[in-house]
């Protein structure tokens, strides 16, 4: 009997690990660096959780590092059911975090119910972004697509017509709160590329 | 002073972090499950960890499942330099060895040295698979290619011509060791596919 249970168990995480495979197929707005293709939210989550192991020492607060990289493998899972909301789109925050719920709960909800219950919470917990876990975790997300635009001339910015006041607005605050110090090197980086300066891993010296 | 040290660790944390998005360029034999295209390296890696977070009650042994989620992210950055070693190419493993190891010291190479060594001991760690947290974390590296392959309809199996019994001796010692329970279902779902029986995930129950 309990083995029957257990079994059952394994079938409703299989279906989700399953499900979740079709986050490989959502295409982000930044390219990889060498520029070969547009970057898929699965490998951007895995990278994210890479800079979060590496750079968990810039964190503001004190930090969980493995509660960083769990938050991270698996913020943007709600894109199976919505998409990449692009930072520079200007959609809807309301009418995005709305969609983005129901589909937390559709997909977390595919898994036996403690454990779904208890990443819907992590995944809640990114999204209000009031714990500096979750904050730090926000900055990450918004240093790595920010360092993409940087080491390829512009990416995301040029495509977009993006301003630097408006890379200001829409990176800075949200480094600047969970890793400051990574957001004074941005700060650098982001003037000179907008004055024409080709910045380098070395300006940060 | 100190803030001038810092910036200098920044500059190679960023230089490793650019380095290793070479790994979503890396393509793998298994397919996604929806057959569009191969899998690649980072969103594999990306995936196991996913697996691990929500498989660990299956491991063998008391594994922290932390560390088993670092190693899982960490355990591919080698093929960089090397390539993906399919299980089924009849690489020699000595060769294959040496050039993954030479890979490990230069990537994490590029990393601070307390923390680049700290990451090298980790992959030597997974490598070496003597430690529960490892045999979990090589289980799970061997469980989801297998679950692609049955789920796609043989995929790789049926690309390279692999039987029944090279299935069983390919997966099951690594699989059986880490988690038991899960070589447990495979056995099952590997049997009846060869058998010409689709397995689907509700025959685990």
């Amino acid at each position: 009997m309990e083995r029957m249970k257990q079994m059952s168990t394994l079938e409703q995480q299989i279906n989700f690990l399953k499900e979740i495979d079709r986050l490989k197929s959502v295409v982000r707005q930044s390219p990889l660096l060498d520029q070969s293709r547009k970057e898929n939210s699965a490998e951007h989550s895995w990278h994210l959780a890479m800079y979060a192991l590496i750079l968990n020492d810039y964190a503001s607060g004190t930090v969980n590092t493995n509660r960083v990289i769990q938050m991270l493998l698996l913020h943007d899972i709600v894109e199976i059911d919505v998409g990449d909301f692009p930072i520079h789109g200007g959609s809807s925050h309301e009418v995005q975090a709305e969609q983005e719920a129901s589909a937390a709960r559709r997909i977390f909800g595919l898994l036996p119910a403690e454990q779904g219950n208890n990443l819907l919470d992590l995944w809640q917990e990114f999204e209000l972004a009031e714990t500096e876990d979750a904050q730090f975790a926000k900055a990450i997300d918004r240093f790595q697509p920010l360092l993409i635009n940087i080491f390829t001339g512009g990416g995301t910015w040029t495509e977009s017509g993006v301003s630097l006041d408006q890379v200001f607005s829409r990176y800075g605050p949200v480094i600047k709160r969970g890793a400051p110090l990574l957001w004074t090197v941005c700060e650098k980086w982001v003037s000179q590329h907008f004055s024409g300066q080709a910045p380098r891993a070395s300006d940060s010296a």
